[in-house]
């Protein structure tokens, strides 16, 4: 049995990691901590776990204490916070996936310009693994410490893949165009985020400014191998709805390709990319992913399209924001790192509807 | 392997029960039918089973061809259909768990008078067992035919059970005031139920004339046991949300009991009611029951309160109205049925959000 | 030209107090205060209002200053904070229209007990006048001081009001079970109102605690007129929606009127009753309220059944409770007051959806 | 007084046209038909108009009866429908305001590649006026034929307006990505926008395909004025809201003019051109439209945004889809023709929330 403690664990990825780990068979969560919520039974912050978790209360985050409990520690902590937990963590020689931005971007100059904050800590960012799995499945097998991606980042890269590599594409032209539902604003009160002002609305917000922008810069960038940087224009939006990010992304075909691509041989790439995969679904051609056939699940459902009037890709993904776009991920990575069936406690389907 | 059909399976309770039954490890589902959708994949009409029962087809009921199938067969077809569709099947030999109203009412002069057809088959009728497990699981081991509840009656017996029998109460005294999400409306397109209508909306519907008025009274007036029939207001409303029933019930406390009856009292006797169900869950006193903590579950979710001022019993109880509301309660009868562990295929807990 | 200041004007009914102030013909906004937002533009928290008062920006409330700027005063204020403004206001001879319960509650001993702080101005208590226009027409024209009345009482007394001074009812039966959209619950952000957590969910709160219980009994009590207290059982829920109060009150027949009173007879008394009033629609019989068709506006829609199986009333009543539940009855209040016609700026109907 | 006539009127842009047409003082709602709903008072179909237009009743469209009854016709029938009524309207001497698809295309063979019918009037054709106010208003002065524009084309048209003809834009690079609530899919009972289906989901669809495509670019193109086409990638989604379009809107900057453009300098072109525009209000330099100040209004907000990374223009724009998007529109057209205030019967603001 695995002992994992989840640090930061009050709000929703917290919640969502200790649902999908209740039913893991290997392992058992020995520890959950919340600064704000310390003393409090988990059900009373999560009343969806009443009757599971009762005897699991929040602690605070003493770092001494809490290090022994566990083997494995997914952190749910703030940015900046993070990076001096997990260090700690490792040095120790414990093994950490890492929910915040803090060990995501490979280039601290960039962490720095994006968050606002030094990194204070370059060489383990250095040997932190970016825990997209479909990408690093190698890596994270090893890995000591995983950068669990961001949302926005899983629908845009998971999106992108297939093509990023190939010739067809004018990798200058990505635009994204994402809509995300509330929860991916965290679970902290803010009135931009009650009821009544997110209801019944949709907004565009952080253009140009989005920290998940250089994130997927630097991963389109590795997947690309030349030394050429990939920029890209990408815009958050905000949706009445719990979960879900819809990504919209617009691709140029190369001129010397417009007369060869079309959506059927596009669609084959995907499907070719992707078949061994267990939580990518390409549609069949001419379907639409919607957010509401993967809330709940690890799922990333793709559809790609050609607009030949154009000579445009247009591909669309959808996620779970909270699942395959945060603590659905790390349990994958989990299963991974540890050897486990990279399914295991990720096999629920989503309620229809 | 237990092999199951569902019959009328293109709404949403027969693709909660396509997606029930997909872990359940001594069940396989080998036939779901639908006269509309007869020849198209599963999956086009549920998005959310994309990539898993890929190879499951709608078939047209051609009940001799189906009969050959299974051994046990779910039934989602519309009250009156049903009532043959069962009496053949159970001649056959085969087990039957019917999500219709049609074997719910034991006496068949109510039948007629709240569903305007007459019931052709009185003595199956007598036969068949009431669902509810908490009530009837002795009844429902043996049981050849299973009348599955109604959802409205299933938040509003449970909430009532423990005290029913109770001489704490006046029973002509109850009211129930249900709240249900539109999911509860079935799949049929109807302007009612489209989106622009029903969102942002609230509205009592069917009032003194909702049909699962007498199945309420019936169970109710059963628990009591004496030969005064019990006689209640039922009054559904719709509210915009998916998923989800909140019922909350007014009774009042016997003048002779008012004295001794208090909220700390009545928690202990719900909690001893249901202390060994698996699928109840009596808050701790002064909690909420929200529809949310239950979704996607088999929960039902109970508080109970005392108004000193009135002398009146308040109850609430919140379950989701498509599982414990009907296809979980129905894999649940399966379970008992068949001497599976009853929490089989229905060990899911709600996301949160 | 009346001048109108708004303190308190940065929630919502300060919000719809502007915006149906804007068109009034015969009324001026001189000032609105906010301590949290002073120095901020108006249209910065209610972008709904951009580009229309643009040159008005919400002042700090500093009494001394702000009085000279109005005649008439619409306190958006916290209750408790509200009681000492209401007085120094009157004092200097301004009318006031105060949308909190600071002078709602006749007997400050009932106050002390259900808003837990003393009330130190019971003379000005005595003199204010309870705003709710279809009652209290005559004594509105005269009146200094109004309490503008709660979001539910509206609801609540609205549907109660043409049967409770008739023989008809046993008026000890009385139960209201009301639903309210979110914005009902302010514009403070909190956790349980944040998006998230109040979407796709129904739940009750407040259960025999709600600070609106004792509002109702005083003012069926008084249209009683006996000397008898009525009390009744109210239960508020919490809907996933911006707006709107749908109340559904249950009311026994008294035993000797059972025979003589059905739905037809109840809907005559309704629709006689109100047949003057410009905001309360007595719908046709058999039809249902929804809050829809009353968001945006200062209606009351009314629908009464008789259950004839129980020899109950069921009365449903909707209203918008930013409008005919506050803001809308607080413009209505200054119509009557100032001798303005008393529909003028509250003409708007709902759009639909 | 102008008597109208709304043909087509049991839908959601019928149900506005009523709406809105009840207080303008110089017009009369003299007739309203419907097929379906022949013979029913209009408040059964909009509970919002209940004790409003009571004595309006929908009679069916029998068109030598109906022409009599009004001087000017809103036309809110399905296309290839709208073809012939407006041209035998037209040809007895009628105005007409065709809120249809069906005399929008100038280009009668872009008419039949899209709708997959022919058109049998391109005389009249040539002759109708595209009623974007804001383009056209001289023309519309004098047009005896309105063709009212397409929602998603509104949105995306006064969105690039100011820019399209400056030299600063690569006018091949347009892309707009479109968001709409679900009333912009009509009243027809539909699977798909069944409120158990649409909710809590976000969804692309029609990619490469939605007819406002050609709409979008034919306008462009005139406001280009070059004898170039401009080809664009539109693609729509559908959102969980009531109602509402918001367009993210991608242009990429001129390569000789990247140097020189910048969020400031594109907000003052934007605040020029519309300066003198009743119903556009640019917002304040990063403000963000959303679609929930608009709703209920004839407003269009818009932001500008420069990404100087990639040089791109980002543009956001919002409007509600059945008022500046197709009623609202069509009653400012009106006031143009007839020469009232523009802004006559449009002055309501959004209710927030």
């Amino acid at each position: 049995m695995l002992n994992v403690a989840i640090l930061g664990g009050s709000g929703y990825t917290g919640g969502e990691l200790l649902r999908l780990l209740l039913h893991h068979p290997q392992v058992k969560v020995t520890a959950v901590t919340s600064e704000r919520s310390a003393g409090k039974p988990v059900f009373e912050l999560f009343p969806n776990l009443k009757g599971i978790y009762d005897s699991l209360t929040f602690e605070p985050l003493d770092i001494k204490y809490v290090i022994k409990k566990a083997d494995l520690f997914c952190l749910c902590l703030p940015h900046k916070k993070s990076q001096e937990v997990v260090f700690t963590l490792h040095k120790a020689g414990k093994k950490v996936i890492d929910l915040s931005a803090d060990y995501r971007l490979k280039d601290s100059i960039v962490y720095e310009e994006w968050y606002k904050t030094s990194h204070l800590y370059p060489d383990l960012l250095k040997k932190a693994v970016y825990g997209l799995s479909e990408l690093y499945r190698e890596k994270i097998k090893k890995a000591e410490v995983i950068a669990n991606p961001g949302c926005y980042p899983v629908s845009a890269i998971l999106g992108l893949a297939p093509i990023i590599k190939s010739h067809l594409i004018d990798f200058n032209s990505i635009i994204i165009d994402s809509k995300s539902g509330v929860s991916g604003a965290g679970r902290n009160p803010d009135l931009l985020f009650m009821f009544s002002e997110a209801n019944e609305s949709v907004k565009a917000y952080a253009i140009t400014a989005h920290r998940h922008t250089p994130e997927i810069e630097q991963e389109l960038s590795r997947l690309l191998g030349t030394k050429k940087k990939v920029k890209i224009v990408f815009t958050p939006h905000l949706v009445p709805m719990d979960r879900g990010i819809l990504s919209t992304i617009y691709v140029n075909l190369r001129s010397s390709k417009q007369l060869t691509v079309d959506s059927s041989r596009l669609h084959k790439i995907y499907q070719k990319f992707y078949e061994k995969e267990p939580f990518v679904r390409v549609l069949k051609e001419g379907a639409y992913p919607n957010t509401k056939a993967v809330k709940g699940t690890n799922f990333c459902d793709i559809s790609v399209f050609v607009d030949k009037r154009k000579n445009s890709l247009i591909i669309v993904s959808a996620i779970d924001n909270l699942l395959k776009g945060a603590s659905g991920q790390a349990v994958q990575n989990m299963n991974i790192m540890y050897g486990f069936d990279e399914t295991t406690g990720l096999k629920n389907i989503s309620h229809y509807p």
